[in-house]
């Protein structure tokens, strides 16, 4: 019953669609054993073809308009690979209302419209798939939406932006300042020239809403989850989580919390044995917690031509697949409702706190009470150096056991307000 | 286009079948929703029912008798857990020959048949998956199938037998030997009574030779795979590769070797910034090195009713969905042709090797020099203790670059040899 051949059509002729391109054509005699189908490129859609690529495409396939895509009968599958929202957007409509299955690694795209996309793939009977928008190369929403089909998830923590492990990695392996790290991930291409999107953790919280939605089963929106940075995280932060028994690592969080979604994304102190905190460098990873399946780890690269090309490719395999049995829709999208998102003032963990203080009797005393009215428990306090003699300043750490993060925040407040207290230098969630 | 409801028949109740009825059974209205159908246990089948379960079932679903699953014309779905391989297989036969899918986490029985079984499926249009016989919990096997169809996978390397990983583990943190942890994990329930198929790598070859069969696309003969236990290993070996940066792991490795595989199971040192030195305990994971993908691992719990609970649910569901879709066998079986398998002689590896040696000037050279004119070239030697005063005994490790296996045999036969060489005491590969 399967076609003789399936024919794929590409939006966009970058990194992500030159990574595609390659592997679908250089391993095809592979790809058609496995699907039962030759899976053909039959045209790439890019608006300038002078530019040379790693992997070239024949002059028959070039084309400059996405209609030329969108309209071909003869294309099955379409890849969008134009990345950002708008033009991206109007390709995967288009394609999805002509009855073409789709395959994007876009996780703003899906982040933002994911549920609207996905409803559109439906009423049309194709498929809407996106392995590659989380994590790269690693599979891990197929894995949620077919493996784990049947568990309860109970927290999703992810690793899932490479850019900013990267700069951690390098402020942790050799202790270097955040700025610093940050030029030569620029200049060796692991971080844009505008940065923002990577290291004021936006990235990292489209992956985590996509990854929340398919766990716990409905539609997130994603301006609602709170997200910080790594660029206030200091040479001196590092030095003492290391003292502790921690790496600082930028978490996605995505967990259960009674009725709503804990749903974060920020640095975080994380144990060192920990299985997160040996991700070094560009690597992703994702731990999961289901029951009844326990601890999981899914763990790889989080981009680049190679691991997404992957992930795209594994996506279109998957839709010929349906194709040649139509059973395009076999794993239903199930985001109807709008999950609730519990308020940061409502989160529950613990901390860890630098404060700049004078060093002076009783200082430790004073904040250690305040902390205590406030019901903030502490697992440690040290001071890790001898005061300034200039000054009289030093610095106390503090580590608390979990507690809200409302009443940790009034406690910090009354505590900024002690003469003796210079500054609350920083404040770093500790996640187990 | 979906049944209101699809059936399945369960044959053993031990622990796999009662974690897999309890997970379909309190999640049901969960599955429900992502399948389109209810999925109903209709019958499980057992020989004993006066023995207690940790999750009973009613009175009208209990069966003694296979055929009353097998010749159910409702039921839809068939999970095998009844173990080992003689019923086992008859059982599965009998569901497949009758047009039920099957869902299996019998690594044993997949091993040995599973070619002549996925062949029988195919004829019959129905589905035979086996998630779980491969890291428990852990998605590994429709992740190689689906997710990286469209890779060249170069390597795997898994840690896949909880029993021996923690062993190891309890060997590495503790300082304890084998025969005393092995005792530890027998009263735990981690080892059974007769550990041979755990400790001696049994375990570990079926497993290694399902996911080989499936990433390089071909049927392997499991008779042929070189497999070494850890009972040799002891407390000695595992302090040395502490002090030269290494932990002993169980290794299952399938990777490719020319035209043939490299596919075996043995100890080895890891070196501790691998992913996998830091697997402790009862998890498992595995390592695939796929182009272009690059490295990715899996890691989770290796076993238990919970995880593999979790992994048969999962293929319930999937099975489910293709009923849905008419679409069984969208994903295809390629073991058509039997994959050769590189002697143990021809395997390139680095080794480590302990030898007890008469601690007398120039001992250490004469080794060196048969080692050198076997061709087998030395990173490293060392002499960790003075030699003992009353016998001159001294202990010599010695870790190698990569060399062939028969080379270094040589070598070392010709060094057992020489009178001031007492033993060669141990000989572990290294793995990168």
């Amino acid at each position: 019953m399967s076609r003789e051949q399936i024919n794929v059509g590409v939006i966009g002729f970058g990194t992500v669609g030159v990574g595609a391109v390659q592997l679908l054509e250089t391993n095809a005699d592979w790809i058609a054993q496995r699907v039962g189908s030759r899976v053909v490129v039959k045209r790439v859609m890019d608006v300038d073809w002078s530019r040379p690529r790693a992997y070239p495409v024949r002059p028959e396939q070039q084309a400059t308009a996405v209609q030329d895509i969108l309209d071909d009968p003869e294309i099955d599958i379409v890849i969008e690979a134009v990345g950002g929202v708008t033009h991206a957007k109007d390709a995967v409509v288009g394609a999805l209302t002509r009855r073409k299955s789709v395959v994007t690694p876009n996780k703003e795209l899906i982040a933002k419209h994911g549920a609207e996309l996905l409803n559109l793939a439906a009423e049309a009977k194709v498929d809407l798939m996106f392995e590659g928008a989380v994590g790269g190369g690693i599979p891990i929403i197929r894995p949620l939406k077919e493996s784990l089909a049947g568990d309860r998830i109970l927290r999703l923590v992810g690793i899932v932006n490479g850019t900013t492990n990267f700069i951690l990695t390098a402020m942790s392996q050799e202790g270097r300042d955040f700025a610093d790290v940050l030029k030569d991930a620029q200049a060796h291409g692991y971080a844009e020239a505008d940065p923002t999107a990577d290291v004021e953790g936006f990235d990292a919280m489209y992956k985590i809403a996509i990854l929340s939605s398919i766990a716990y089963g409905g539609h997130i929106d994603v301006q609602t989850i709170y997200h910080e940075g790594i660029t206030k995280i200091t040479a001196a932060d590092i030095e003492y989580a290391h003292q502790l028994g921690f790496e600082i690592k930028l978490l996605a969080i995505g967990a259960r919390a009674g009725q709503a979604l804990d749903l974060r994304v920020h640095p975080a102190f994380v144990p060192m044995e920990h299985p997160l905190a040996s991700v070094h460098g560009v690597f992703n990873a994702i731990f999961v917690q289901g029951d009844p399946v326990g601890d999981l780890m899914f763990y790889g690269r989080g981009a680049g031509a190679g691991p997404t090309g992957s992930a795209v490719v594994g996506d279109v395999i998957d839709c010929a697949r349906n194709i040649n049995h139509g059973a395009a829709g076999r794993v239903p999208c199930r985001c109807y409702q709008t999950l609730p998102i519990q308020p940061i003032s409502e989160v529950v963990t613990g901390y860890y706190i630098r404060t700049c203080v004078q060093d002076r009797p009783g200082v430790v005393g004073k904040m250690a009470t305040i902390f205590g009215d406030h019901g903030v428990s502490l697992t440690s306090v040290f001071q890790p150096q001898q005061a300034e003699e200039e000054t009289g300043a030093a610095e106390v750490v503090w580590i608390t056991h979990r507690v809200q993060e409302a009443k940790l925040q009034a406690a910090l407040k009354e505590i900024a307000t002690l003469d003796v207290v210079e500054a609350i230098a920083s404040v770093i969630r500790v996640e187990g």
